[in-house]
């Protein structure tokens, strides 16, 4: 059990990742600009998971007292924002596990694709302005939607990628006690490119059958 | 019932994906740029089959005469011949469903990626070589591996895209037919890009787990 910060946390996807990692026994550490959005963020969570039978702390602050004392700081900003906002906490997360769950989607058409990304892809993005922290990607392709039904165990498999072995293994061992949820280790960072877009395309088959999809990786039966 | 022709059919990919149309009860084929090699890969795939109990016609020819009365011409050459092989094939291809499963791969230092494409993905590609065809983007994640050995069952879903309703719609219809496969339609064949990366992804996480695997869509339950 440790403290996972979740910067940007007020967003559905951070939301719903809080209440999963609560529900894991974690500490939760809710993140915004502003204190007091998070802490309005915090005591909804508190709520949601009271009735749930759980009464692990979770509480809100800014995102930068967030980050102080945690294990694993989860960044979970519009990717649009990713820019302006990680250079200001780069001191900070120095020396820190980042887990990055942004996807630079855009919607050309109604057709979810892509923001082209210079680095090749949002996870290689955030360790280019974070080059003293340890960026993990993962949970890409779980829907908002999905994680905040917590009275559903969450469905598919977590792909995670990354470039730091021991920061991998971390991320990789929390998925493990977030309920029913499988880590499937895609290897080094540049597969995020690969799993931001698989959820493009989930998004994609989701509008075509009305449906929240998931994905998982079939074959791996003996790990 | 109808014809599969399968262009480049003589590669691992070619001959997997020739069998299991094959025991579909399709009538196979096998296209290559000399008939007699394509007849000898027939010949190979006509033993197999038959040791299965199916009969099921299948032969060789060269790529052009392959194509003619084909309901369905699958693309399977290595995706660097796609620029000088497909110009010249694309008057016979004119009006035809293409049925491509090609994947752009490199691979960088042992991991597995995809070689940059400026039309966005094989597919889009392909489309743009043959402007006055059908493309459809398909089995682009199952391995050869997996395909050649027809005592098993495939498993995992075949994933679609594709701009064209009707020559989808053939192409979803046909993966029905064959055993235990489920068809996905992820829409316009822009996807393309994204069910490519999922090859790369899934290569390298064979590689990590020294495992053949496949992805499923989990969610579609009502479909």
């Amino acid at each position: 059990m440790g403290r996972i910060a979740i910067l940007g946390g007020t967003g559905p996807e951070g939301i719903g990742l809080g209440l999963r990692f609560a529900l894991a026994g974690e500490e939760v550490v809710v993140g915004s600009r502003a204190a007091e959005r998070a802490e309005a963020a915090a005591a909804d969570m508190r709520t949601k998971l009271v009735a749930a039978g759980c009464t692990t702390p979770v509480r809100g602050a800014d995102n930068g007292a967030a980050i102080d004392g945690a294990d694993i700081v989860t960044v979970a900003f519009p990717y649009a924002g990713i820019g302006d906002l990680l250079p200001g906490l780069a001191p900070r997360l120095a020396g820190k596990i980042v887990l990055d769950v942004i996807n630079p989607l855009i919607r050309v058409k109604k057709v979810f694709a892509l923001e082209p990304v210079a680095e090749g892809s949002a996870a290689e993005k955030i360790q280019a302005l974070l080059p003293d922290s340890f960026v993990v990607g993962a949970f890409k392709n779980e829907s908002a939607e999905e994680l905040v039904e917590i009275g559903h165990p969450a469905e598919g498999d977590v792909v995670v990628c990354g470039d730091h072995a021991d920061a991998k293994a971390a991320v990789i061992d929390l998925i493990g006690r977030v309920k029913s949820y499988r880590a499937v280790d895609a290897g080094a960072l540049v597969n995020a490119r690969f799993t931001e877009g698989i959820t493009a395309m989930l998004l994609n088959i989701n509008r075509r059958y009305k449906a929240v999809t998931s994905i998982r990786v079939l074959g791996l039966d003996d790990h």
